[in-house]
């Protein structure tokens, strides 16, 4: 089953506690992308300047990507600068440079047109529209979206969503999403304005998924050293999309499954500055982390008390 | 199994955005028996003054709770007054009137001496050893503390946790009393010093129980609406011990049913104002609860991908 994701590949300057990078090898669909090669082949669309380090990029990341579809432009690639707090439980963006991400328009190659699972990084939700119209019958499409938009182009936002079947998202852009702070009833307002399950990202605290009648949780997995959080989310949605296309399923059970394999590709993700949290995984490493994650919360009940 | 618990029997005024109570049936050793008993007879070793209504708590507290081994004496009960945030986040005290409990030293009636279970509730450290020294052979003590104690009653703490079997605090009070703000690292630490085990709750994330080798997640359950997380902690406590106690057993399948109980009378607790989230639950009631906890996170994987 194809998988597609649409986002930026962009150039990441961190600062965190242990440590920095400039322009580092960033994105959301760089980080969807090398997590989610470890379980399917993936196809990207975005854009670059000719500034992109693409045969880094290219050697770096796993086999199974397919950049083809990333558009090279006159100008500068998209580049942003954020900074951790010492827990990095909060960062603060330093600066963004839109680059040529600011006139991007999203042509999508032929080939990509029957893609079956579509992710919609985090772009313009207008953007993410133009990619919908593209698509011919696609059997799964996630997208992600930020404060930014959220914001500034809400009722472009709410179009996007009666499309979509999976809103991914952290807990403070639900609460902003849905003006209220309690992340079930956020949950439930965004489930009745569209999409049928939605997943919110709680960090540290793992995730959960919700649909119309049943909520699913996956914790984070116990690290004792947390290098980066960066990329974390989409290496969530890479690792959740790629499994449900390996599968070929948009079921309750595989939807579960999928939970468990983006838990763990963001865990694979923060234990590294960058990408490199995914350098020399092999799918044997992910299954057993897989499997690790589980039994973090496995139990056999006894007889029913009463 | 006989279960014990030491803690206070206080009067609490506590002020939310849905409502406010003035000296309402609380404190530790209360939210401990009122969520344990419906698993298990509980115990009860505490002080109240001679204002402290007991009649009314004897009515409305579940059946099964000993309160012959509460003291009565001279003076005004324990007073805690608070006031939480707007999301039920954080909380401020306003005022904490020791009365009886200043001049506190627990005295456990003779046929206490012997119980098997045993829950050391949140009050002064040195109090707590001494509780400990009047017990003859229990087969599980878990404990309890503050900042409060953290900060003052250090060493009293540390004494205190190589007699213990179960350190039960929250993610803050393991950050400070650990000096690490990651909440693996702060757990590691706590078992290198004393306990076999640390359970760490989170408030809206769940809880972690940790030992040497292994770490397991109970999420907190999806409730659309928390009205006081007062008492939340110690009927966590209470759903543990009670299960551990009414099961007979320490091993460690029991204990992560333990914690799915604890959870369960955790979000029991802040369901309602008060010890009133406990009015009219059956066992029954408690039962179906603990199985749709167990729900949230079950997932039965594929074959090995790898």
């Amino acid at each position: 089953m194809s998988l597609l994701v649409v986002g930026s590949v962009a150039l990441d300057s961190i600062f965190t506690p242990f440590g920095e990078t400039a322009d580092a090898l960033g994105g959301s669909a760089v980080y969807f992308s090398v997590a989610g090669a470890l379980l399917h082949p993936v196809t990207v669309v975005g854009v670059v300047g000719k500034d992109y380090p693409m045969p880094l990029l290219e050697r770096l990341a796993p086999r199974g990507i397919d950049w083809s579809g990333v558009e090279h432009a006159e100008g500068e690639s998209f580049r942003w600068k954020g900074k951790y707090s010492y827990d990095l439980q909060s960062r603060e963006t330093l600066e963004t440079r839109l680059g040529v991400f600011a006139d991007f328009q999203p042509k999508l190659p032929p080939a990509t047109r029957d893609a079956e699972y579509v992710f919609l990084g985090n772009i313009d939700p207008e953007l993410q529209l133009r990619v919908l119209e593209q698509v011919h019958q696609p059997k799964l499409v996630a997208c992600d979206t930020m404060n930014y938009w959220i914001q500034g182009k809400k009722p472009s936002l709410m179009r996007l969503l009666e499309q979509v079947d999976v809103l991914m998202v952290n807990d403070g852009e639900a609460r902003e999403l849905s003006g209220d702070w309690n992340i079930h009833r956020a949950g439930r307002w965004i489930l009745r304005h569209g999409p049928d399950r939605v997943v919110i990202k709680q960090g540290e605290y793992g995730a959960l998924l919700m649909d119309r009648e049943n909520t699913f949780y996956v914790p984070a997995f116990p690290l004792e050293e947390v290098f980066d959080p960066t990329g974390a989310g989409d290496a969530f949605a890479g690792g959740f999309m790629a499994y449900l296309a390996r599968a070929g399923s948009t079921d309750s059970v595989d939807l579960r499954r999928a939970m468990i394999y983006g838990a763990t590709m963001g865990s694979f993700a923060v234990s590294q500055f960058g990408i490199r949290g995914f350098e020399s995984i092999t799918l044997s490493d992910v299954e057993d982390r897989a499997r690790a994650f589980r039994e973090l919360t496995q139990v056999e009940m006894a007889e029913r008390l009463a």
